[in-house]
């Protein structure tokens, strides 16, 4: 067995990365999305990455993915009193991580760094990577403007009309030294797009220049896991912006969205009839059990996923051959 | 009536600040310790003057009056689990004081105008003014070398014996327009120092350029009311440091540090015996219960105060006659 890279950010990113790393440990590396990081209270907010750390040490909410169990408001209501403003909501749990992150990038140290830190003291024997230390943050284009994507998603709740996505900094932003070597691992048996929004959760980190074609440098393959069951995203907005840009929103059109990349696309078992028509764009398919309910759900889909890795990368050999 | 400018820090010093508040509302200013201010996590602690909002606004915890009411935890358990390092306590709640501070000053805004715009959101009628918006800094001499004051009480526990203090910044720290005016008002009736450690609370509101020049600019009476009672300090680290400083532990040593400042002592009625020590002194002296159990306390006490201030100030009008 060699190292698996997976890429994501939201809770189902999480989720089926922390399938992968109760299989694998420190065989993972998690290479997590920063667009959505914004900084507020003069604090830096990294939510995807926070998300993918709460799943992976086992402590984040059950209900809510992305903040900790047993969260509590105490700070926020404070906020709101003192400032007579309404804030943001911030979990007092979920500040701590916040507050060592800005003050370890006020003293000059990595994004991956502090990370990698956190990871140390959570006990996650993965590396939860960001997609780079330099900001990239993602715009949401409306036609009131371009909207930063924490404020579309929360003040906003998506209400405005996407027309596309910009992905700022995207161009300048550097692949770190950590990401580079989990891509260049001479061990590398598969890379996992999880199954996360494409346009916010994915799409930046794809977005960092030289990032596709590091992806598929070693040849390991490439292999994608819908976020989109029966015509729906299972949380959150990917459904209704893919109609919005005036795609069908289906693990089809996500497959499309993917193609020139991957080599294989896992779609729902719900979803069996769409097989053909993937392959038809000329990739792998296997239909799965993508919904991930449980912890047994991750393990079985991340096993699922990775012996499908094992078969494109055995139906590759051969055409090489 | 008047306006009352009082002196203090401390939940000690608050209390009568809220006697005072009760009956006096937005004729009261009050004049808060920023020595033992501090920065952790590159945040802007200020204890003082947060137990002071608290205490005048009503929400301050009967048991702990330095923090809000039903103060949690939550941010410290984490902070601890992702740094792997021990954390000085930071209440969920009584981060958002700080927060708010920090970044109010990171945008070049005043600590007074950051206070008064937390006691407009807290419904305080009264002024809480720091007492300089430079920075001053508690230090206290040990032959360990000079250890700041949050350091000395918060991670020694007092353990060092004192051998004197510092207030390093006090020879540059300017007086706030804010204090100015409260002093300079026409109708200044009484200047109240609050029943606060000398050394740390009230010192180095006093050390401070033109200071105590100023408290006595308008001839108003300046009335001092003792935090030691019967030998011990009530609550915090007043007798411990006296005699380490080669005092006795007494209400009259307190009086006599407050000598040529002074025009009148409140004393505990328990010291009633010290009366005409203190009066030796070359000041009036009043006997009271000084102890504040709960708000009656507060006001009587506040009145009392009052009521000696009055009678000094008729006395010292026969003297000039």
């Amino acid at each position: 067995m060699g190292t698996v890279v997976a890429l994501g950010g939201q809770v189902g990113g999480a989720k089926l990365a922390d399938g992968l790393h109760r299989l694998r440990g420190r065989d993972l590396a998690f290479i997590v999305n920063t667009g959505d990081d914004y900084e507020h209270l003069g604090l830096s907010f990294s939510p995807d990455l926070d998300t993918a750390l709460y799943t992976l040490a086992g402590i984040a909410s059950a209900s809510a993915g992305w903040e900790p169990e047993g969260e509590t408001r105490a700070l926020s209501t404070m906020l709101k009193r003192l400032s007579g403003l309404e804030q943001p909501p911030i979990g007092d749990r979920a500040l701590a991580a916040t507050l060592l992150r800005t003050q370890g990038l006020a003293a000059g140290r990595r994004l991956t760094e502090i990370t990698l830190d956190f990871c140390r003291h959570l006990g996650i024997e993965a590396r939860v990577l960001p997609m780079s230390d330099d900001p990239v943050r993602t715009h949401v284009l409306t036609d009131e403007g371009a909207i930063p994507f924490p404020e579309y998603f929360g003040q906003l709740g998506c209400e405005p009309r996407a027309r596309g996505l910009e992905y700022a900094g995207a161009d300048q932003a550097r692949i770190s030294d950590e990401v580079l070597d989990a891509l260049h691992a001479a061990d590398l048996e598969a890379v996992v797009l999880c199954p996360s929004n494409p346009f916010h959760g994915i799409g930046p980190i794809l977005e960092i220049s030289g990032m596709r074609e590091l992806l598929r440098k070693r040849g390991a393959p490439v292999i994608a896991v819908t976020p989109i069951v029966g015509g729906k995203a299972l949380k959150g907005s990917a459904g209704k912006m893919m109609r919005e840009l005036g795609k069908e929103p289906s693990a089809r059109s996500v497959a499309a969205h993917y193609l020139r990349l991957i080599d294989g696309f896992v779609l729902d078992q719900e979803d069996a009839q769409l097989v053909e028509g993937v392959r038809s764009l000329g990739m792998d398919v296997l239909a799965a059990p993508t919904v991930m309910r449980n912890a047994e759900d991750r393990i079985a889909l991340a096993r699922k996923v990775l012996e499908f890795a094992r078969s494109v990368r055995e139906r590759k050999a051969l055409e090489v051959e």
